[in-house]
C-alpha cells in the first residue's frame, strides 16, 4: 500500500487546479556535491565583464552608481571603460552624483558610451564640457529625495545598478564598511544606493573586500543582489571628506556659522528634542558647534541629526546631546565607523530620507536645516548647482528636500565671492524655490522671507540685524556693480527637476571664456 | 529681467519633451500649518476599520499576518473580528502560521468571511475542524522559506498585510520589540513580515506601544508602511515560547538529543566555523546544550547559529561560542530581547533566511541542521503536519528547507509515541522529502539514507548504533502491531507546496472519531 501513489491523481487534480507542476524529487532533491561546490564558489561571483555580460544589459540601457566615495569613487570610471572596452553605446548613467573625478566619462560621452545622464550634480572637467555642450540630450538634475522617488515610483527605471562596497559576503550581504581585517576602503552609509538595490533590474555589487559568509549585519541584503564582482579597490576613503565637505578656517564662513546658529538659537525651534541637518558647505558645518555651545548652556537635546552625518555630530550624539543619528550618507570616516558601531545611528534609503512621496521620509520631522548657496535672489530662491559664471560646478544634494519640509529652514551666503555678488536679482538657475525657503544670513545682515513675519518678529527682538533681501541684493550691486549679463547659447544642456517629478528649471550652454 | 521668465518655454518644451508637468510653487510649497498639523498627526494614524476602509480592501482579496506572538497573537482575531463587522466576505487568509488561539476563524470560515486560508500550519480547534471539512477550498501549506519565494516572485499575491508589532513611531518604523519605557510587548524578529511589508500592496502597521519618531533603528520600515493602528496589545509575549517551543524535562527527548549531538559530532561536519540551525521541538532544541559542551571541550567555534534562536544560542553567542545570530523568528523573550540590543544578532527576511529561489538564502550555508517529526517512513520522508490519526496538528516551518540546503539533516524521532508508531511504511503526509533527509536519530538507534553511505561509516567508525530503516519500522511493528488504515474521506482539506511551488501532496478530509 502506497498512500502517496494512492493520491497522486488527488495531487495531480490540485496541482492542474492552482496551475503548477506536481512535484519531482529529482528536481528539489539534496545534491550533496552541488551543494559543496556551491559553498566554494557562490553563483554570483563574478569578474566585472562576466556579471555585465550575465546581467543582460543591451545598447540603449540604465546603469546605475551612488556617489557614497565622493572625489574618491573608482566604480564608475572602472564600470564605464569596461562597458566601452566591450562595445557598448548609447547608455543612460544614472549617477546619485557625479564629481570632477569623473572627467573621463567625457571620452566615453564622445565615443557615444555613454549619450545620457542623470544625477544630482556635476564639478570639474566633466561639469564644464557638458555646460558647453558637450551632450546632445540634455543632462537630469534631481535632489536625493527626488531620485529616491523616481525610483521607487519606477519614473526612473535602472537596468543594471553597479554598487561600490566596502565588504561583501560570495551572496551579496554588503555593507559600506568591514568588519575584517582585510577591509580597504570604508564610506559609511550607502543610503543612496538602496533604492537602486531595491528597484534595479539587476544588482552588481562591487567590493574591495569580500568577506566569508554571513556579512551580517548588512546594508544592502543578498535577497536584492544578482552579482557580486571584487576589485581591489572601489574608492579612496581618505577623499570622502572632499569636495564640498571642509572643515572651514575661513573667518568669513565662522561668521557666517555663528549668526546661522543665533538665528536657530532665537527662533523658537530651538527647544528641547528638536531635529537637526546641516548641508555639506564649511558655514553650515560650523554652526553645529556653535549650537553645540548653546544646547550644553541651556540644557537642550536634540531627538535626532539628520543628514550628511559629520564627526561632529557623532561626538555630540555620543555626548548625549543628539539621540539619534539618522544617515543617508557619511560625511566622514568618523561618521562611517560610528555607523558600523552604534546602533542608533541609523542608514536610511534616500526615499526614507527624503522622498516627497512618503509622508514618513524624515525630512517631514526635521526642524531645522542649514544649507549654503551658490546664490540667492530677492525672491529667497536659491541656486547651489550652476556658478554665476554659468558652468555647472555644485550639486542638487538634499537642499530643496530639506528646506520644503524642515520647518525652518536657514541659508548661508556670503553677499560677495571675491568679485561676484551672491545675492541677486534673480538666481542663475532655480533649484531651492523661495517658498520654501525661511531665511538667509549674509554677513551684511539677515533676510527673512515675508511669508514669514512671526520669525522676522522673534529675531528682531532678540536684536538680531534682520534686513530687507532687496537691501542685501543693493548693498552688492554697490560693492561690486551690475553683472553682465552671462553669454548662454541657445541649447538646453540640464533640466533641473523638483523633487515632485515636475521640470523647474533648464540650463542653457555657455560659451567656453576666451583664454 | 527675468531669466526664469526667459526660459519659461524651454522649460515647457523640456517638461513635454519628458511627459512632465512644468513646476509651480503652489504645489510644492512650504505650507508651515499644514506641516505643524501634520507632525500633531501623522497622515498614516488611523483606527483599524479606518486603515480597512482607506486601504482600499474588498471582497475576495488577501489578507496576511504573521505568527510571530505564536499562541500568544492577538492580531489575527482582531483583524477579522472587524472584517466580519464591517461586511467583507470570501477574503483569503494568507498567515505565516496559524495556532489553537485561532479557533475564532471557525465561526467565520462558517459565516463566509473567510473562504481561503495559506499557511505553514494548523493547530486545535481550527485544525480539527479544517481536517474533518470545514473549508470548501482546501488550505494551502508552504515551508517557511516557501512562502516567502511565493510572495516575492508574486505567486501569493496580497492586497492588504496586517502586521503586528511592538513598536512603531506615527509613520510606521516598526519593530518587534520597544525601546521605549511603555513597552507592552515583544516578539523579536519580524522575519515572516518582511516580505508581506514589502510586496503587498497596502502595509497596515498595528503595535500596542506608538513611540516617537524616529523609532531607530527599525524592522519594517516607514517606505513600506501605509498606515498605523495603535491598538491596547497585539499580543501576549508569555506565549512565544509555548507551543511547540519547550524545554524538554522528557527523558527521552533527552536521550534523543544526546544521540543527534553525537551524530553531529561524528558527521565530518563539526568543524570550527560550522553552522546550525535547531527546530522547535524538546529534542531539537536540547541537543544544542549537548553540543555546547563538546564545542568547549575540543575548541571548536560555529560561524552562526540560524533560525529559531533560542536562549542557548543567544548565552552561547555570549560565550563566544557562536559567532553571528541569523532570527527569522525568536523562539523566547531572552532571544527577542538579545535582537533588539546585540547588533551581531541580525534579523532576516524568510526569504533572506531559506527561499530556495534565492542561491544568497542563508540556508544554502547552513552545515547542520536538527529536526524533529511526527513520523518517518522507511524512504526518509518525514511528516510534521498530520498526525497519525489523520487530524492536522503541526507546522511545515522550515523543515524542508532547512534539510534540503543543509548539509547533514538530522531529524530526532521517538520510534513510539503511546502506542502510535513514528516510524512507518508511508508519511500520513508528505512534507520533507527522504531526498533531503541524511539521519533518522530514533532511541532504538540511528538510521541513515542509503544515499550517504560516507555519513554511516563515519559513524558505525565512532561505535555509533547504525541502523536499518526498515529494522526500525520492523521494530515498532513488532511492538505495537500494524495501524489501522485512517477513515480519510475524499475530500481534499489540504494542498501541501514543496518549497519550488510545485504541488507534492494533498491531504484528505477524516472522519470525526465516534465520542
Amino acid at each position: 500500500m502506497n498512500t502517496i501513489y494512492e493520491r497522486a491523481a488527488l495531487v495531480a487534480d490540485a496541482a492542474q487546479r492552482m496551475g503548477k507542476h506536481v512535484y519531482s524529487p529529482g528536481t528539489a532533491g539534496k545534491i550533496t556535491e552541488a551543494r559543496l561546490e556551491f559553498q566554494k564558489k557562490s553563483p554570483k561571483l563574478a569578474t566585472l565583464e562576466e556579471a555585465i555580460r550575465r546581467s543582460g544589459l543591451t545598447d540603449g540601457m540604465t546603469i546605475s552608481f551612488h556617489h557614497h566615495f565622493r572625489g574618491g569613487d573608482k566604480v564608475v570610471n572602472m564600470v564605464v571603460d569596461k562597458l566601452a572596452q566591450m562595445g557598448f553605446r548609447n547608455l543612460h548613467l544614472a549617477a546619485s552624483s557625479l564629481s570632477d573625478v569623473h572627467s573621463p566619462l567625457i571620452g566615453h560621452i564622445r565615443n557615444g558610451v555613454i549619450s545620457r545622464i542623470s544625477t544630482s550634480g556635476l564639478r570639474g572637467e566633466l561639469a564644464q564640457c557638458i555646460s558647453h555642450g558637450l551632450m546632445d540630450e540634455p543632462v537630469v538634475f534631481r535632489s536625493h529625495g527626488g531620485r529616491g522617488s523616481a525610483i521607487a515610483s519606477g519614473d526612473l527605471h535602472i537596468d543594471v545598478a553597479f554598487l561600490g562596497t566596502s565588504s561583501s559576503d560570495p551572496l551579496g550581504n554588503a555593507c559600506g564598511y568591514s568588519r575584517s581585517p582585510n577591509a580597504r576602503s570604508i564610506c559609511g552609509s550607502l543610503g543612496y544606493a538602496l533604492p537602486d538595490a531595491r528597484y534595479a533590474d539587476k544588482v552588481v555589487v562591487i567590493t574591495d573586500d569580500l568577506v566569508p559568509y554571513p556579512n551580517t549585519p548588512n546594508s544592502i541584503s543578498e535577497h536584492d543582489v544578482d552579482f557580486v564582482v571584487e576589485v581591489d579597490s572601489v574608492g579612496d576613503s581618505s577623499k570622502i571628506a572632499s569636495g564640498a565637505i571642509r572643515d572651514t578656517k575661513n573667518p568669513r564662513d565662522i561668521l557666517l556659522a555663528q549668526q546661522a546658529a543665533r538665528v536657530i538659537e532665537n527662533s523658537g525651534y530651538f527647544n528641547d528634542g528638536f531635529s537637526i541637518q546641516t548641508g555639506s558647505g564649511g558655514a553650515s558645518l560650523a554652526a553645529v558647534k556653535f549650537l553645540r555651545e548653546s544646547m550644553i548652556e541651556k540644557g537642550i537635546k536634540a531627538s535626532f541629526a539628520l543628514g550628511g552625518i559629520t564627526a561632529h555630530m557623532v561626538r555630540m550624539h555620543q555626548e548625549g546631546l543628539i539621540d539619534r543619528l539618522i544617515d543617508v550618507q557619511s560625511f566622514d570616516k568618523v561618521a562611517a565607523e560610528s555607523l558600523m558601531t552604534d546602533r542608533s545611528h541609523k542608514e536610511v534609503s534616500s526615499c526614507e530620507y527624503a522622498s516627497a512621496d512618503e509622508p514618513g521620509s524624515a525630512v517631514h520631522y526635521l526642524d531645522v536645516v542649514i544649507l549654503s548657496a551658490l546664490e540667492a535672489d530677492v525672491n529667497f530662491n536659491v541656486n547651489v548647482l550652476v556658478g554665476s559664471d554659468g558652468i555647472i560646478r555644485g550639486a542638487i544634494g538634499g537642499h530643496p528636500d530639506t528646506a520644503a519640509d524642515s520647518a525652518l529652514s536657514v541659508i548661508v551666503c556670503p553677499l560677495l565671492r571675491g568679485r561676484i555678488p551672491c545675492i541677486v536679482d534673480e538666481v542663475t538657475t532655480l533649484i531651492t524655490p523661495g517658498s520654501t525657503v525661511d531665511v538667509i544670513v549674509t554677513e551684511y545682515g539677515i533676510a527673512v522671507n515675508p511669508a514669514r513675519p512671526d520669525l522676522a518678529a522673534r529675531l528682531r527682538e532678540k536684536g538680531m540685524n534682520v534686513v530687507g533681501i532687496e537691501w542685501l541684493r543693493d548693498k552688492a550691486r554697490s560693492i561690486i556693480g551690475r553683472a553682465a549679463p552671462l553669454p548662454f547659447g541657445n541649447k538646453v544642456v540640464g533640466v533641473v527637476m523638483n523633487r515632485d517629478g515636475s521640470v523647474m528649471d533648464v540650463i542653457k550652454n555657455i560659451e567656453p571664456a576666451d583664454d
